[in-house]
Order: structure tokens, then C-alpha cells, then sequence
């Protein structure tokens, strides 16, 4: 009889034991993390739905609608970020682009665009519409291009790659983009902008750009 | 009597199933992903040592010696290679990365190099001293730049990010390099190797590159 108890209680320990620790494992697992690869050129599909999810307006634009392409998925994160964005880029002239961060500034998300001062002038550079609007931009100096072309957005999801803002490299070049959130990847790039962004402060700089490519 | 013997085969039972349990987790716990990121410009600094890590001879360039910077990370990841390197890259122009690139062809590791067509030629490019080496290169045809800048080794390690190759990119711009061997990253990019060197296999392809930037 007490044998037969003693099996009973060992058993019965033996599986809450269990069960203790199945839901400790659950609990201790990392959330999977986000990794994602878009290639380029995209697609061309209208996009003003990802712009106005919730209009009931059709848009009648000539291009096809509802498909999902390397461009709207990156528009999408790009729309996500709802506290802050740290974009890094070497060359701006997309206007989609543009749209989405001046919309992201007139949400309130705090944003600071780092970009080289060379390519900040060229014709079609959205850089000048984004002062215009009252977000802080700072060009680089010095003798090298500032060549990035990355943003972290609230300070959780890195968005890089060989992708600048411009619309011949999203419609005809063969391009990459990363997306994740592993901070592993994420705080590096965050590191690094906070350097260059003080590095490139206006007060006192002077630039000394040589004859780069 | 009984029941201190209860509560000892019960504590006996638990710290069992947790031994267990505990070898379990940490079999079952993948192997820590390599995740780095580098930035450029690079500090200026002798990479021979890299290149004959055996050699007793002493180098007496005035460069730094035995300075570990991002430029020499990147080329050791490079020369890690053993069996296969694909090369996606718009600009390759660095002598010191050429020479890494031509020691892996010697050492047997199966190396395809895909480019861009107008960057292929021009002065300093090293594309031709790949070629003549009897290195498989691809040119991109088509109407945009072939602007990637990845690199897959070995089917498992993917290095990529703004970096051209060039030797103003390493010592003179700000750049990234991401270098992972996660393969929700690495497989990707992989499959895309694969579909542009189909589609830029040389026989019946006709340019029609326009004038992008």
C-alpha cells in the first residue's frame, strides 16, 4: 500500500516537475526573430493603399493595385515605426518615400536624416522637402561619401542594404535590402548613427571632400 | 518513517527529471549565429600577415602592424572560404581583396563573380585580373546597375551591406558591412545568386542598359 503511494507521489512530482519546466522553457525561448531579404528592381503597382488604409476611395491610378511587391513591403516597415527613425542615406529622391517619412513626422515620430551633403543637391533630392517640412537633417562632411544606406525605426528594426531612396534603383537595379530586428544587427547600426550624427554636428565643421567616386 | 521516505524518493524524482530536463535544453539550444557588423572608412593598417599567416619574414612597410581593423576583419572572412565563393559586386576596384580572391582560385575554391557591365571596365577595375586568372565572371546586362555588394561563402556565410570593393569605399567613405551566417539571411540571398547568374548567362543576352545612374 505504501509502495504503491510512494510510486503515486514520485509520479505525480515528477510531472508537475515537468510541467514547471516545459512552461519555463516556453517562457525563457526568444520570440522568433524578424529576418527578412527584399530584391530589387520591384515591381511597379500602386501603393496609395499603403498610404490611406482605411479610405474607401479606389484609387484609378493605370497601375495594378493589390499586389504586394519588394517596394510596398519596404514602404510598409518604413510606415511602421511610431516613435522614432534614424535613417542614414547616401542618395534621396524617391518620392514615395518621402511621402511615407513626411507622414511619419506629421505623426509625431521624431526623425533625424544623416545624408551626403554632395547628393543632398542633386536635382530631384527629397532632402530639401524634408527641411521644408521641419525635419532635422544633418549632411556629412568630410573627404569620403557618407554612404550608407540604412534606418533604424523606435529603436528596434534595422532596414539596410545596397538600396538608395532613388526610384531608378528601386524600378531598374538590381539591389538588396535587409530587414530585422535582432539587436545583435540593430544596435551596431544604432551605435553608428549616434557617432556620425554627432561627428557631422553643423557648428564648426568644415568640409574638406576630395575627388571621391 | 514512511513519509520522509515519500518525500525523499519525491525530491529524489525531481532533481532527476530536472538533470534531464536541463540536458535536454541545452542539447536542443541552437548553436550561437555569428552576427557582426563593420564600419568604414577603415583605419589604414598592413594586411600581409593575413595573407601568410605561416611566414616568418617580418613585413617592414611603414603601415601598422598587427592592427585588427574592419578592413582586415572583412578580408579574413573573405580568405575563410574552403570550398565555394559567389560575388555579387557593382564596383571591384581593391587590389588587397583581388588578392584574396585569387588566393582562394588557387587554393582550389570554386568561385563565380557576377558585376556590373559599364563598372567591369573601368580604370582600376580589377575584373580583368579575375578573368585572366581563369576566374568565372559574369557581366550584368540589362537596362539598371547590378549595385549589390554581397558576397555567399561556402553556401553559409553571407557578407554584404553598402561596400563596394574599391579602395575609396574601404579607406574613404562611411560604410557597412553586415557578415551573418543565419540562414533566413544567407539562403536567400543564395537563391538570388543563382537566379542572376541564369539570367545573366552571356550566350543571347542583348544590353539594353539606358542611361541610369
Amino acid at each position: 500500500m505504501w509502495t504503491l503511494k510512494m510510486v503515486g507521489l514520485g509520479a505525480l512530482a515528477l510531472s508537475l516537475s515537468l510541467e514547471v519546466l516545459c512552461r519555463l522553457f516556453h517562457r525563457l525561448r526568444p520570440v522568433k526573430a524578424l529576418n527578412e531579404v527584399h530584391f530589387f528592381p520591384s515591381e511597379v503597382a500602386c501603393v496609395e493603399r499603403i498610404f490611406t488604409p482605411s479610405s474607401t476611395h479606389l484609387c484609378s491610378c493605370p497601375l495594378p493595385h493589390g499586389v504586394d511587391t519588394s517596394f510596398s513591403r519596404l514602404l510598409r516597415h518604413v510606415l511602421s515605426a511610431s516613435s522614432s527613425m534614424d535613417l542614414c542615406i547616401f542618395s534621396f529622391s524617391n518620392m514615395d518615400l518621402c511621402r511615407a517619412v513626411l507622414a511619419l513626422h506629421r505623426r509625431g515620430v521624431t526623425i533625424r536624416v544623416l545624408t551626403d551633403k554632395d547628393y543632398a543637391a542633386i536635382t530631384g533630392s527629397q532632402i530639401g522637402a524634408l527641411r521644408k517640412a521641419g525635419i532635422c537633417v544633418r549632411c556629412s562632411v568630410g573627404s569620403g561619401y557618407m554612404h550608407h544606406k540604412f534606418t533604424v525605426l523606435d529603436g528596434r528594426l534595422l532596414i539596410t542594404g545596397s538600396l538608395n531612396w532613388t526610384l531608378s534603383a528601386v524600378q531598374g537595379n538590381a539591389e538588396n535590402v535587409v530587414v530585422t530586428d535582432q539587436p545583435e544587427l540593430v544596435q551596431p547600426f544604432m551605435k553608428e548613427f549616434h557617432r556620425l550624427w554627432e561627428l557631422n554636428e553643423p557648428a564648426g565643421n568644415v568640409s574638406t571632400r576630395a575627388n571621391h567616386r
